[in-house]
C-alpha cells in the first residue's frame, strides 16, 4: 500500500504516530507562515499542516498544490488546537514531513463540494468527478449495502442466486425488446431480457424451489423522466407456496432492509386490496404517510340542480385539515394545478369549515348551509379544515383527485422523505383494456394466474377478472410486484388466447414454457423489486439517476463516453446488416 | 406453503409428527400390498409408503402416479425398517395419509437419475429438466455459495460493489463486440460490454478506491470448445496500492473460496516469472500439481552430427519418472500425440534409463552410453525413467513439449482434480507481435502499465517491455489476470501510439478516459477472475457449461428458446437498420 490508513480514520487515539496518507487536495488556507491542507479520499477528510518556519521548502511545495491533485504524505499525528467537532478526523492533524505529488489535476469544471455548482449536463460529461462527491458517493455506498443486506437475507432462507442469459429471445408482447444481431446466424437476433420472468419460472420447473438475483434489464421505452434504458431488479421466485408466503418472505425482505441499511423500524405492511386503493385513493400505489381518504358524495351532493354534480359520474372529496384559512390566490393555485394538461381537470369545488363552525363554500348558491352540514358530516370536518370536491367520469376524476391529493399532502409537509409508509395492494386486475390495440393486455404479464373463482369470468367479463397480483408501494411509490404464477399448460394456452395470440404464435414465442408446464412443474409465484427506485427511496431522492453510477440521460446517451455511437461499416458487414435511415 | 417441511430434512428425531411434503415422483416400487415411491425436492429424497391393507384407494392413486409427477403427500413420521444409510433421510419414512397431485408429468425424454441417458443436444434442448439432476443443481448451488463467499470476502475488506453499464460504446481494439442498435439514436449503435476495464478505472478517478463486481461480460468470437457469448468475471479494481498488494489481497479471495466452499487448505500461491513459466513448462499457464521441467539440452547434445538437434534452435526434455518400462507401442501413441496437427510436432526423441542403469535411446546412432549418462544428469534420471526429448524453434517446442507433458501428467495420474495447485505469473510482456496485423497488441490490454525500467525500450525493443501484468493459474487453467494501470494522460497516449493508434482515433475512442486521467487519477490495478471458470474447476469440471444455468451451444444458439431468432419487420424498421444477407 501506498499509505499506511485512510482520511477517515485518525483520532486523539494515534497521537505521535507516524503515518502515510493518500487522497485529493479539497483545499488549501494560509494563514502567516502556516499552510493547511485538507486532504480527501472515499473514507474521510484529513488535515494537513506545513509550518514555513520548520521546513519553507515542503510549505511552499504545499502551496503550490491545486485542488484535486493527488498527494501522498507522510507526518505525525498532532493534536489540532481549532478542533473541528464535524468530522471524525477533527481532533487531529498532520504534521507533514514529507509531500508527493502522485498525480496533477485540472481545475474541475465544477466544484467538487456537496452542494456543487456544476449543471446536470456538465455533471453527466464529467460523471467520474461528480461521483467525487460525498452526496453521490454517498449513494453508491448505500447501493452497495441494500444489494449485500438484499443478499443476506434471501441467502439466510435458502434462496440461491442464479444467473439468467442477458442473450434472449425477442417477444413482442409487453415493452419494446432492445436487439442485439446475431453474426454467427446472420439474420437473427437476441434480444436483451426486460426481466428473467420466463427463465426463473423455468427454474421452478426445474426445482430450485427458491431463487433471486440482482439483475440488469432492458426497455427500448421513449423515456420519460427518470426512466433508464437499462435498470435493475431483485428478481425472486418460490415454489410450493400461496400469495401469503410472498408477502411474508418480501415483507420480511424490505423491513430487514429498512432495519440495516436505514436502522428505521418499520411496521407492519398494511395490505389494501386494489378496488379499495382506487376508491380512497385514486391510485393503485398511494401514498400512505397520510391519510387524506377520498370521500364519495354522490348521494349527499346530487339533485340540487348543480349540473356540474348532478351529470357526474362520481363526485370525490377529500378533507385538507387545517386549511380553511386558504386564501382566493391559493385556492386559485390549486385550480390552476388541476386545471395543466398534465392532469386535465375542469374545475374545483371548496367548502370552508370556518373556525367559528360556520361553513361556505364555492357553490353557496346551489348548497344551503343545512346541505353543507352534510358535506361536513360525509368528509368528518372540524372548524378549520377545507373540503376539496371534484367531479367526473369515474377513473378519470379519481386520477384527478388523487394528484390533487399529492399536492395537498405535500404542502402541509406530510410527505417527509424520512418518514416511510410501506403498504401491499392486492387483487390486481387480470386484464386491462387497451383503446390503441383494442384488446385486452395483461395488467402484469401473461404469466399471472388469475383468481380460481374469477375464471369463469375470463369469457363474460375478462375485466372483472382478479389476479393473483400485488404491489409493495413505498411513500406512493410502486416498489415491487409480482404474481402467482400459471403453472397448467392449458390454462397458459388459454390466457394467450385472452391476449390474442393465435395458438401458433403462443407456441412460437413461449412454446418452451408451456411445454415445460407438461413436464412437472410445481405451484409458484414471486416478486421483482425495481433496485433503483428502492435504493432512490431509501437515499431519499426523487430521482434514480443519482443512484446509477453512469446513467444515461432521456435520450438514451452517455454522453461521458459519447454513446451510441456510429460503428465500422466492416462490423456491420460482418453482421450482415446495414443502416435504413 | 404447501408443505410443512422438505424432504430433506426428516430424520428419527421427527417421529410421530404429521408432515406435509411437496416434491418429484422420482421412483416408485410395489413389493407385495405395500407401495414405496421416493419423493424429491431440492433438499433431498424421502421415501413414502402405502399399504394397501390400510387404504387400498390411496395406494391405488400412489400406483397410478407416473415419474415426475408433482404431488402433495401428508402423514406420520415413522421408523423404516429397511434403513438406508447413503441419505440423511434414509432412518425413516412416511407413511402417508393424503396424496394430492399438483401437477402431472409426461415421461421426461431422459432419466433425471445423476447419470442420465441424454445426449447434449437433448439435454440442452430440455435444459429445466436437466436442470433437475444433482450434479447440475449442485453446480448451481456450489457457484452461488461461491458467488456469496466472494462478495462477504470483499465486502469484509471495504469494497464496494458498483454495477456499471451494459450499454456502452464500441471500441474495435481487444475482441469483436456485440452490438446493440439504437432506435432514439437512428444510425448508432451500443455495444455490450467486454469487461468494465475503463469504468472501473474511471471509479478509481472518482476516489471509490475499492471496487468490485460479480458482472456478465460478452464477446462476439467464434466459439471454441467451451466459449461462450457471454460469460461472468469477478471484476475488482483498488487505487493507491503497489502489485503485491493486489497479489496479496486476491491471494486471500482465492484460498478464502477454497476453505469456505471446499474445505480445502490452498497453501500460499508461488510465484513464477512469465519468462520461467514458458522456460520451465512452456506455457504462461502452467499445470504445477506435477512438476516435469524441461531441461535445456543444447549444450548437451549439440555437436554429436545428429542434424536434428543440431539445427534446432532449442532441444528440451522432460523426465517422465518411471515411464522406462514404455512399451513400442507407447511410445508411438506418444510420438501421435505430438504429431497431431493441433500440436504440428515432427518427431519425438527418447531415453530409457532402465532398471538395470542401462541407458538406452532412439539416437543411439549419435549418442553413445557416455553421452548419454550426460542426458541422465541433465535430468536428473532415475533408474526406470523416460526421458522424452524435442527439437525444433524455441517458441513452437516449448508449446509442443508443454502438451505433451501435461499428456504425461494425465497418463501418470498427476492431474487430480480434487487437488489444486494454484500459481501467481508475473511480467508479462507488455506487448506481443500479431503477424496477420503486423503490429504490436496489448498482450493483456492497452491501459496496463509498462514496468518503469523498461518504458525506455519502448521504441528500440518493444517486445522485451515487461508490463507490471499478473495472472493467477490454477491447474494449468488461467483463473484470472490483471495488472498495474496507467494514469497518465502521456503515458497512455504514448501506449496507443505503439499500438497503431492515430492521436485522432485515441482521442475519439478512449477520449473520456484520458481526459479523465488529467483530472487527479491515484495510481491504481486491478484484476478480473472468469468465474464461470472458477466454478468449473472447483465443480471439478472440464467445461465451463454445465455451471451455467442456461448456456448456449457452439454456434451461439440456445436451443431451449430458439434464440437467435427472426424478429418483425416492424422492429426493423424503428430501429432504421435491414438485413444485407
Amino acid at each position: 500500500m501506498l499509505r499506511t490508513t485512510t482520511c477517515g480514520a485518525l483520532t486523539l487515539q494515534n497521537l505521535g504516530e507516524n503515518v502515510t496518507l493518500c487522497g485529493w487536495m479539497q483545499n488549501s488556507r494560509d494563514l502567516g507562515g502556516m499552510t493547511f491542507i485538507d486532504i480527501r479520499d472515499r473514507y474521510g477528510i484529513t488535515q494537513l499542516v506545513f509550518n514555513m518556519n520548520d521546513n519553507a521548502d515542503l510549505c511552499q511545495a504545499a502551496r503550490n498544490l491545486g485542488r484535486e491533485f493527488v498527494i501522498k504524505v507522510s507526518g505525525v499525528v498532532v493534536e489540532r488546537s481549532n478542533k473541528n467537532k464535524e468530522i471524525p478526523t477533527g481532533d487531529i492533524e498532520i504534521k507533514v514531513e514529507a509531500l508527493e505529488i502522485l498525480n496533477k489535476a485540472k481545475l474541475p469544471p465544477f466544484l467538487i463540494e456537496d452542494k456543487t455548482d456544476g449543471g446536470d449536463d456538465l455533471r453527466m460529461k464529467y460523471r467520474y468527478l461528480d461521483l467525487r462527491r460525498n452526496p453521490i458517493r454517498n449513494n453508491m455506498i448505500l447501493r452497495h449495502k441494500m444489494a449485500q443486506a438484499t443478499r443476506r437475507y434471501l441467502d439466510g432462507l435458502d434462496f440461491i442466486e442464479v444467473e439468467t442469459p442477458v442473450l434472449i429471445k425477442s417477444t413482442p408482447e409487453g415493452a419494446r425488446d432492445f436487439v442485439v444481431p446475431s453474426r454467427m446466424n446472420a439474420g437473427e437476433f437476441y434480444a436483451l431480457p426486460q426481466s428473467p420472468q420466463t427463465f426463473k419460472q423455468l427454474l421452478m420447473v426445474s426445482g430450485f424451489d427458491r431463487y433471486f438475483q440482482i439483475v440488469k434489464c432492458f426497455r427500448d421505452e421513449d423515456l420519460r423522466a427518470d426512466r433508464q434504458p437499462e435498470f435493475t431488479q431483485i428478481d425472486c421466485e418460490m415454489s410450493f407456496i400461496e400469495q401469503e408466503d410472498i408477502l411474508h418472505t418480501f415483507e420480511g425482505l424490505i423491513r430487514t432492509l429498512f432495519k440495516e441499511v436505514r436502522n428505521y423500524d418499520l411496521p407492519t405492511v398494511p395490505r389494501m386490496q386494489y378496488a379499495d386503493a382506487m376508491r380512497w385513493y385514486g391510485s393503485d400505489k398511494p401514498d400512505t404517510r397520510f391519510e387524506m381518504k377520498f370521500v364519495e358524495m354522490n348521494e349527499v351532493v346530487k339533485g340540487k340542480d348543480f349540473a356540474v354534480f348532478d351529470n357526474a359520474e362520481l363526485v370525490i372529496a377529500i378533507n385538507a385539515k387545517g386549511c380553511a384559512h386558504y386564501t382566493r390566490k391559493q385556492l386559485d393555485e390549486l385550480t390552476d394545478f388541476i386545471k395543466r394538461p398534465q392532469i386535465g381537470a375542469t374545475g374545483l369545488i371548496y367548502m370552508r369549515h370556518n373556525e367559528d363552525g360556520s361553513l361556505k363554500s364555492s357553490v353557496d348558491k346551489f348548497y344551503n348551509e343545512e346541505e353543507l352540514q352534510k358535506w361536513s358530516a360525509a368528509c368528518q370536518t372540524e372548524p378549520g379544515d377545507l373540503v376539496l370536491v371534484m367531479a367526473g367520469v369515474k377513473d378519470k376524476v379519481r386520477k384527478q383527485l388523487s394528484e390533487l391529493r399529492l399536492e395537498m399532502g405535500t404542502r402541509l409537509g406530510l410527505r417527509n422523505k424520512d418518514t416511510f409508509a410501506a403498504l401491499w395492494v392486492l387483487d390486481f386486475p387480470l386484464l386491462e383494456w387497451d383503446e390503441e390495440t383494442e384488446r385486452y393486455h395483461a395488467m402484469h404479464h401473461p404469466f399471472t394466474s388469475p383468481k380460481p373463482e374469477d375464471i369463469a369470468m375470463l369469457d363474460t367479463a375478462p375485466g372483472e377478472v382478479r389476479a393473483n397480483a400485488y404491489d409493495m408501494v413505498v411513500n406512493g411509490t410502486e416498489i415491487g410486484g409480482g404474481s402467482i404464477r400459471i403453472y397448467d399448460r392449458d390454462l397458459q394456452a388459454l390466457m394467450f388466447k385472452h391476449l390474442g395470440f393465435s395458438p401458433e404464435e403462443a407456441q412460437k414465442q413461449f412454446g418452451f414454457l408451456m411445454d415445460a408446464f407438461e413436464f412437472g412443474a410445481p405451484p409458484h409465484g414471486g416478486i421483482a423489486f425495481g433496485f433503483d427506485r428502492l435504493c432512490s427511496i431509501f437515499a431519499g431522492l426523487d430521482s434514480i439517476r443519482d443512484v446509477i453510477a453512469f446513467p444515461k440521460n432521456n435520450s438514451g446517451r452517455d454522453i461521458m463516453i459519447d454513446s451510441p455511437s456510429t460503428i465500422d461499416e466492416k462490423q456491420l458487414k460482418e453482421l450482415k446488416i446495414k443502416s435504413d435511415l
